[in-house]
């Protein structure tokens, strides 16, 4: 169902042959209407892809009517001449659609420094447009992979509190949407860099709710706050991340930002979950919970310390419960604690009793692919969870091969 | 030589059997003056081990008579009872030399949260000072190994602008220290956990130079922020890091503060590269050589995020010249650069001009086992260099079995 499981949408993935593999490399999500609301948060890096640049000034108008996404290469570190491709790709998007480029978003995604074979991209544009369908999510979700394994896709149904006043019409019929419900449905990508201030590469959103461009970013950054930006696989942080929200009104569900926020968060937290998964080369899933903080950024700055000790990260990946590195991570930051009274769980095993050792560690079993890492640091009535994975191996022969 | 070059001190290397192998796993080294004056610098991880908070203590008197090093266990973690631990090593060394406590320094490394068997250790101290000799620096050296494969020693002579007026009787009679200059040995262990705020786990330094306590303390202060504080191998950080400076006087010498400060910064800059050849799996000597900055502080934090890049780490482990996970790190800075007018050479090679792709990355040689990589921020006449390595299968396979 992916991005067009929400009324108004229509979707598609087509092969430009960007990808030397051959697979789907070009995606296109259309929003039919009748709202072209939009919100988007990107990369904190300030090194950016000029399709981050071009997306920002796209989405900072607050309507979006369609964004076209290609994997097999990132328009990255390309210069003036990168932009322009990256206009031009809008350009041949709003041409499809009879609309304007001022309203077209565009995503990359794939090795950075090379500059995209607009020969191929453009055609593909034209032909994502003419295939794009109701049925097209899983496609387009397909081709925005790159080392992903999976695609990741995602939605859920939000019950509004009241039927809205006016009248309805959904751009095309479908059983998935009820008059009076909403739907929020989406797709993502990003096996590495998964890193905070923004955890993926590229996630699209949809949703079939009648909601304002403020509203629609206010729900945004208060669910990607608690999801994307709680994944930190490697520490790496892209110069490509993009969350695009992007609303159709097409249910008349006007939902209350409570509930919306909710149900947004849910998606999110999904996606999230099997972009951990998929990340490059884990094979552990760590949560890294932090509680008995003074506040929760101390928490949160606590556990991205933890999350980010390759060190920690290495000795998962060998199933040893090394808990000195925790501890190790912990005393590296400025969060309020005492080191005399750290308490740390491996598993729900605390091996570590204020600051030494306290249960057998020989008692913990990380034989399993899911890790619980949880440090109560005794300061305060706060808590946060990091999601990360081990270090392995794989992961490094994964990075040191992946343009070569 | 080792910490046994300069005039006035002993060592020597024994084996308590704290180490499963057998091998050595404790070091004394005794200064018999006649001079006692000293200087240390610390971890900066909020979570020490209990020989850090003695010796920190100790250190801050100015005056440390000998120090006690063993391998095989951190003594870190353990709560009061590693403490009275740590304590009652210095009093045995203390015993043993007829002398106070409170000038006997104390450090420990391997594993963390483990009590140290002091059924062992405390004979081995008795061994280790009836042992001690002007010949015992390479044995000592040998004791304070852990996953180090090789000894890390080094020596330089300084010549002093002029001797000393007062009379000069060396402890010892030794051709290695003439009378009008002075000696400064070292040796240290760390192969990994090698960050800032003190890149080796630890480091004793020793010198027959005439210094008073604040004058070795400002030199140690300027030579450590050049050399220690500038390897980062895994951006990890130890509760056990010592520098340990002491000071015997025994050659008369009383060099000038700069002299000094470059003699000491030498011996430093000696060890660091052996403990950066000898890093934990590196395959790879990286050199992250910042120039073009606003400040000397903004080269060192664009240098050091483009050092803990894992991204990076794996590419050059795959002698890959992904230039783009450079740009990806300092993007994540807040040094002053503008994204467009960024340069990286690679060995020479200007891979990205003006932030986008300049000469052909295949040009870029990198079959040797010494990279370096070149940032121009453009923004200023500020430079520095970070020492780092790659980021190979061995060090996640060496890291994730080591307390296994």
């Amino acid at each position: 169902m992916s991005v067009t499981a929400p009324l108004g949408f229509r979707a598609a993935g087509v092969t430009a042959g960007l990808k030397q593999s051959g697979d789907r490399d070009v995606a296109v999500v259309v929003n039919d209407g009748p709202s072209r609301a939009a919100a988007a948060v990107f990369t904190s890096n300030r090194v950016q892809a000029a399709p981050v640049t071009w997306s920002r000034q796209v989405a900072s108008g607050g309507r979006v009517r369609a964004v076209v996404l290609n994997s097999g290469g990132a328009n990255a570190c390309t210069g003036p001449a990168g932009f322009t491709d990256t206009h031009a790709t809008a350009e041949r998007l709003a041409a499809a659609l009879g609309d304007s480029a001022g309203e077209m978003a565009v995503c990359s995604t794939g090795l950075i420094g090379d500059r995209l074979d607009m020969g191929k991209l453009l055609p593909a544009v034209d032909a994502a447009v003419a295939e794009a369908d109701r049925s097209g999510g899983v496609h387009a979700a397909d081709a925005i992979r790159t080392t992903d394994t999976v695609v990741k896709i995602a939605f859920r149904r939000g019950a509004s509190p009241g039927p809205s006043a006016g009248p309805v019409t959904p751009a095309s019929p479908d059983a998935s949407a009820s008059p009076s419900g909403y739907v929020i449905g989406g797709m993502a990508k990003g096996a590495g860099m998964l890193a905070p201030s923004l955890a993926t590469m590229l996630c699209v959103l949809t949703t079939d709710a009648d909601l304002s461009a403020p509203e629609l970013d206010a729900a945004l950054r208060s669910a990607t706050a608690v999801t994307f930006d709680r994944l930190d696989a490697d520490g790496c942080m892209s110069t490509n991340d993009t969350v695009l929200l992007m609303a159709s009104g097409a249910s008349g569900a006007r939902p209350g930002r409570e509930d919306f926020t909710r149900v947004l968060t849910e998606v999110c937290a999904d996606l999230v979950r099997q972009l951990q998964r998929d990340a490059e080369g884990a094979s552990k899933m760590v949560a890294v919970e932090v509680v008995g903080a003074a506040s929760e950024a101390d928490a949160v700055t606590v556990a991205r310390s933890v999350a980010r000790n390759n060190l920690l990260k290495c000795a998962l990946a060998g199933a040893d419960p090394n808990w000195g590195r925790v501890l190790i991570a912990v005393g590296t930051t400025d969060a309020a604690f005492d080191p005399d009274r750290l308490n740390v769980a491996i598993n729900g095993t605390w091996v570590c009793r204020g600051g030494a050792p306290g249960d057998d560690r020989s008692k913990v079993d990380l034989s399993g692919r899911d890790v619980t890492i949880t440090v109560d640091l005794s300061a305060g009535p706060d808590s946060a969870t990091i999601l990360t994975t081990d270090l392995t191996e794989a992961y490094v022969h994964e990075n040191s091969a992946y343009s070569t």
